[in-house]
This record gives C-alpha cells, sequence and structure tokens, in this order.
C-alpha cells in the first residue's frame, strides 16, 4: 500500500482543533491541489471563498447550527458552485447562454465540478498532517451565508470545510461493505440479497457502538437513517437553487 | 511537496490506455478508497457498478458519444447517485421517507457523496501509477444507460470513469488563476477586476494551444465556453431527475 492510499483509507473528520492558524502557503497548497482536480469539459464551474474575518467566521458557526469547530480550526473554506464566471463570459462574448446556466444538467455539472475540487483539498490537507471535516450545516440557512459571504446570483454556497492541527483521534467508522457498495456489470437485482447485505452491515455498526459506548448504545445503521429521513430537513432548497438561477429547467 | 500532493498536482485526464485490465485486487483498492471518503451525515448515498461484460461497455462507448476510451481501458466504474437504499431500509423499518427522499436537497447530498467517493478513486488510480478520465458522456443518454445497468428507481449514473495503464503523456491544462478561484471571506465583488482576471487567463489559454499546434489554434477560455453554452444540451435532465424519484419537491 502506498503513502496515499494509506491516507486515503485512514480518513476521519476531524472536528476538534489545535489553535493554530494554516499559513498563506499551506492554503495556497490546498487550494492549487483542489484546482488540480478533473472538471467537467473544462469549464470550472466552482468557486472556493476562504473565511478569514473571526466575526464572519462566529456567524457561519451560528447558521451552521452552532458547530464550533466551523468557528475553531486551522482554516475555513466553503466551497461554492459557480456559474456566475459563465453569465459573465456570456457578457463578454455578446452570447446568449442562460437556457444552458439554468438547466438541471449545468447544475449537476457545477455541484460535481465543486465537490471534485474540495475532496482533493481534503486530500491535500490530511497528507499534510491536517485534519478537516465538511460542513453540510451551512445549508441548514443558505440565504444568509448568501448574503454574509456576497455571493451574486449563479452562485450557491454548497458545504464548508474546516481544515486545522488535530486535537482529537476519533475511530474510523465502518462503511457499507464493499459487495454493497460495488456491483458488478448490473445493479443488484436481487432483493433479498440486498436487504441481507444492510442487516449484516446493521450488525456491524451496532457493534461499533456497543463496543464505544459500554453497551449503552448500539443503533443499527438502518435505524439512523429511518430516523433521520423521517424530519425532512432543507425543504427550501429546491426553491432556492432556482431562485439562485440553478436547477430550473 | 509529498507524494500525495505531486500526484494531486500532476492530474492529467488519460484518454488512451494499455490493453491490460486491472487486477481485482487493483480494483478492490480502488472502492476501497472510494469509500474511505466523507458522507453527508453518514448517508453514503451512492453506488458504484464496475463493467466488465465487453457487450456493455460497447453499449456504454456507444451512448456516451462513441469515445473509444469508455471501451478500451483496464476497468470501468460507473458512479451513481443512490438513494434506493434508503427506499428499502424505510421498507425494513416501517417508516416513510418520501418527502426527504424526494427533495433537492437530498439530491444534492447523493450528487455529492458519489462524487467525492469518485475522486478518492481517482487519487488511488492515479497513486498506483494507472490513469483515469471521467465520462459525462453517459448523461447524453440516462434512459438508457439506466436500463442497461439494470438500476432501480432512486439511482441515476452520474458518470463514468475510464480507469487503466496509460498510453499517453498529455500536457496538463493550464486552470484559471488562483486569485479567481480563491475569494478571501467575501466573493470578489468588483466586476472589473472579474473580467480583468478572465482576460488574463484567457491570453494562458490561447498560449497555450498556440504553442501546442504551431500557432494554427489561439482559442480563449471565455470563447470556447461561449461557444459550449451556446449550445444547450441534456435539456432532458431536470424530467429525468424527477422521473427516478429525485429532485421533486
Amino acid at each position: 500500500m502506498n503513502q496515499t492510499i494509506e491516507t486515503l483509507l485512514s480518513h476521519r473528520s476531524i472536528r476538534k482543533f489545535e489553535d493554530r492558524a494554516l499559513s498563506g502557503e499551506q492554503i495556497r497548497t490546498i487550494v492549487e491541489s483542489a484546482q488540480a482536480a478533473s472538471t467537467s469539459s473544462f469549464i470550472q464551474a466552482y468557486s472556493i471563498i476562504g473565511i478569514k474575518n473571526p466575526e464572519t467566521k462566529k456567524k457561519l458557526a451560528e447558521l451552521a447550527g452552532n458547530q464550533p469547530y466551523v468557528e475553531e480550526n486551522g482554516h475555513f473554506f466553503v466551497f461554492c458552485a459557480d456559474l456566475h464566471r459563465h453569465d459573465v463570459l456570456a457578457e463578454m462574448e455578446g452570447v446568449t447562454i442562460d437556457e444552458s446556466l439554468e438547466s438541471t444538467e449545468k447544475f449537476m455539472v457545477a455541484v460535481i465540478d465543486a465537490a471534485l475540487a474540495a475532496q482533493n483539498a481534503v486530500i491535500a490537507a490530511e497528507s499534510m498532517g491536517l485534519g478537516a471535516v465538511y460542513i453540510g450545516g451551512l445549508r441548514n440557512s443558505l440565504k444568509e451565508v448568501s448574503e454574509l459571504l456576497k455571493t451574486p446570483q449563479r452562485v450557491l454556497p454548497l458545504f464548508g470545510l474546516a481544515v486545522g492541527y488535530p486535537a482529537q483521534n476519533p475511530d474510523k467508522k465502518p462503511r457499507i461493505h464493499f459487495e454493497h457498495v460495488y456491483h458488478e456489470d448490473v445493479y443488484e437485482t436481487d432483493e433479498n440479497v440486498y436487504k441481507k447485505e444492510l442487516k449484516e452491515y446493521n450488525e456491524l455498526i451496532s457493534e461499533y457502538y456497543r463496543e464505544r459506548t459500554s453497551g449503552k448504545r448500539s443503533d443499527t445503521w438502518t435505524g439512523q437513517m429511518a430516523s433521520m429521513l423521517s424530519k425532512p430537513t432543507r425543504m427550501y432548497m429546491k426553491e432556492f437553487t432556482e431562485t439562485k438561477g440553478f436547477n430550473k429547467r
């Protein structure tokens, strides 16, 4: 196993950081690594906002549901789907491209572009001995986040990324079995096999919690998910993406 | 610079591979690396289909617009947004979670989950000396791709990934300048600065093409994008995502 794969396989989200800011050079390396990721047809449909201002970080932490590590970290990045750049270039080139930019297809392209870049940023950070955690909580309040970061039309903040020197060493959480996630040639169509795999995974996850809570907790994965998904959240998102000029047609 | 960052920064898409299949062990390492990526609230909302059947590869190559490297590679992966797993667990747990699963929010979560996993797969492959290229062309014909791969309701193939032993050594394509992609505290709101940066990037890209075509080609980036985006493509996507049970409310 090479060093890079070791980095990939030992990923855990880090939610407690030392009080030590990243250097400008570290930030630049992380962003340049993000930029090196593939981009659909060279469209480069994302932007990254790095937050230095402590007031802005504090407000983002509140908006994300009072997660302290949004405020306390080595650096905080916000990854955005970005087709504003393409609105500006359309003006420069004298063409009309609204139909393309407003499509669900281009919305997906921009979201995927941003996610590929973000994952490169995480790997770069981890390879330097730093830790990181994605902050989907920004999507609790995208209107307020957009106003705070002054993102224009056709820019959609997707998630934050807190990076820093780890001050905790959590265990890796076991993923669904390889066989359940990886299909060969066609998707697994035997419902019995499929359910059996989920039940096996439940046993693994229950054991994981039992061991770490002296038997007090023994949640299954399907139970956790059923409970989480029974409460619909962020149901404003469809309308909000459309208001921002995405996912309209 | 460490080995991992070197791998990240030297990424180029590889579109020509040796006639040499990946081993089962290589495939497993790539998929396990993908699985180690972060997943939103542990939801694990993606699946990967590995294509071995030469007939299936041939059909996918046709559907993706006759790209030969979809057929000729070391292995071909299809990354899917997947909330079918959660439909099944809802049945197992006796809960109703359609409202959550049909939301644009969960559509975004599944697309992001799949993209983070895919980017880990690319980095794992590249760290082993392999090359890779994303195949967005699968989205030309998602109905046919879904039928071919027998993906059920709430599974959406997003893109392919061809991996293999590189048989070409293309140059790196310069990305938009760091300063244009990376904003500090707030998004760049000065339109003049913004346009100046795009014009500077145009010069870089023109130079890149001139050098490689003995001056025959000197496209700008904004020109390329204006031309590409003037022709709306895959406009069936909004309806298709909804038909598959995503992005509905």
